[in-house]
């Protein structure tokens, strides 16, 4: 069932954040919204954590007449993976993103203007810190678990190893320990196509630079897919509007990215998408240790990780890692290899496969 | 051995050559290059067909001081697979490129200018018929073999299944029967790149649209390597002129793609990147045809077919698919899955370990 209605939530922490750059930023603000009811233990919290192009909504609708719910409306809700009956569930719309939270299309309190280049880099750990703010703002000292795909699962990877004592336990989907040096390329022409853009100006417009972000999209959506996905929905029809020999005749697959980039330019921010592929690429869970190994020392909450075997984009031998990394510490992990042909899409489309699976987890880490 | 110096040639049609499109274009120019001696009885021809941005400068060295000698130079020259001291080895720019022979950049001597987008749409098919009026003008009734990967092994395919009699054998490496959605995609993003290029003008440049250009290729160039292959030479290596926070701060593979990108713009046109990618896209063994086994039914040459297993862009499973289609029509055919970790290049840097199966296969068709 679905949780129905929900509110849109923010609040500003009068703080300021030291961040892995060892740049300041304050006031930070983040956007949220909870779904069911925190206990009188404050035991039964989750945090649900978003990837990219991602935000605090993660289900539910705000008004009756939105047209989609929330961005993983399907695991969320009375009797569903997150039971809002049983579970008090939170989302946080990252630091740096465009949907609520302090990011480059924020206003920097300072001079009154959009912060845009200005803006620092932002970690993936820098996220989580903000987000621990919120968690204690919340008064909740330990969570149930943080669970998350793609970025959102390298949240819930830094949750286990920078504050291992303030959660019991996380689910971590199509998620790698490092981007290789492939999904590092295909960010860099993502971005490329925003540099390319004269709309742009170097992060200085007025309007986001339509074409550039436009084909970034579309880049990034050919990651998110896979051969046999792409085949199932498109195969090789020509649309039917356009003739074969036309120089600009597109085949449907074509139109498809044409259609979905386009439509991405109202609902994101470009200066955000780049700074959230450079969160990605400079994600390493190893970060400032000298192995893997090292890095889950601090490891105390059971980890369970969900890999799909069409994931070209993170492709599951990198999770594999992780789990084996973890096992040679003698830490509680599970590591779950998903047959399924939608590729990196998979963790938010196949949620029927994978939550009796997630649900058996965290009834054991309940118990 | 190396071949030594070579010569550039070029032959000018003033026939009329209808298209696939129904359009007809002449006068056509080939540019080609030929390497050895065609023997008495004309039986020792080995037409070589190239890649999307190939040319005729298969082997050899134009000038001494030449930087680097044709683009597969490795397999063409004495005691070499192509052994020149043997066979009469010939490559030609394919029809639409824009080394030497008629494509978009050409003068349309119609008009006094250049064709860009008023130059026809140009299929793999169109691409063989002109090379078969440079094989006629040569003299050669039957070649011995036509061998070409990528876009060259579809204009194997073609020769094979439209030049029935004309050819005594062929060697398809790396392609495809058809692109799939996902290879349509990968080309679709390279082209919007271009069209998203303000100094592209619709083609109406008067210098080549570099940043477009260059992207294209860099999306490309990740199309033909392979995850492996990219972590071997890159992994995370971080520039060490730039600071990790520093947000145009780039990894190695990002410079790469940059650096070879920006290269690519002085040597090759971008309408023409354009026709070519629109020519693969079209591309399809069975066209016109209900099935790959009607499309085959008139193909009487041998053909040796090679894979290759980190080959994502044309991966083998399509390359398997017409093999098994000869197969089951009792055609001679021959199918080798090739382990390499180079990706689709592999065709082009594989050669020793592909040198000795070709080498039998070309020895027992000249038996």
């Amino acid at each position: 069932m679905s949780v129905g209605l929900v509110e849109k939530k923010s609040i500003t922490f009068n703080t300021e954040l030291r961040l892995e750059s060892g740049r300041i930023l304050g006031p930070i603000t983040l956007a949220f919204e909870t779904y069911g009811e925190l206990d009188l233990k404050r035991s039964n919290a989750i945090l649900v954590t978003h990837a990219w192009t991602g935000s605090a909504h993660l289900a539910g609708k705000h008004q009756e007449d939105d047209p989609k719910p929330g961005w993983w409306d399907g695991i969320v809700g009375p009797g569903r993976l997150l039971d809002t009956d049983r579970y008090f569930v939170i989302c946080s719309n990252v630091l740096g993103s465009c949907y609520g939270s302090t990011g480059p299309a924020s206003i920097n309190p300072r001079t009154g203007k959009k912060y845009n280049l200005s803006f620092p880099v932002i970690t993936v750990r820098d996220m989580v810190r903000a987000q621990e703010l919120l968690i204690s703002h919340l008064g909740i000292e330990r969570l149930l678990a943080v669970l998350g795909g793609s970025m959102g699962g390298m949240q819930a990877l830094e949750w286990a190893t920078q504050f291992p004592a303030r959660i019991a336990s996380a689910v971590v989907l199509a998620a790698p320990a490092r981007l290789s040096a492939q999904a590092i390329a295909l960010n860099a022409v993502a971005r490329w196509a925003i540099f390319n853009d004269p709309t742009w100006k170097k992060g200085e417009y007025r309007k986001n630079p339509k074409d550039g972000l436009a084909l970034s999209r579309g880049i990034g959506h050919i990651t998110f897919l896979s051969d046999k996905s792409m085949t199932a929905k498109f195969d090789r029809r020509f649309s039917a509007r356009d003739g074969q020999f036309d120089f600009f005749g597109q085949f449907e697959v074509e139109r498809y990215l044409f259609y979905n980039g386009y439509n991405f330019v109202d609902r994101f921010d470009a200066n955000t998408f780049l700074y959230m592929a450079k969160a990605l690429d400079l994600y390493d869970a190893a970060w400032g240790c000298e192995s893997l190994e090292e890095a889950f020392a601090s490891v105390t909450a059971p980890i369970q990780f969900l890999a799909f075997t069409s994931d070209w984009l993170y492709p599951p031998y990198q999770t594999e890692e992780m789990a084996l990394a973890l096992q040679s510490l003698g830490k509680p992990v599970e590591y779950h290899l998903l047959e399924s042909d939608y590729g990196h899409d998979a963790f938010l489309l196949e949620h029927d496969t994978f939550a009796p699976i997630v649900r058996n987890f965290l009834e054991t880490v309940e118990r």
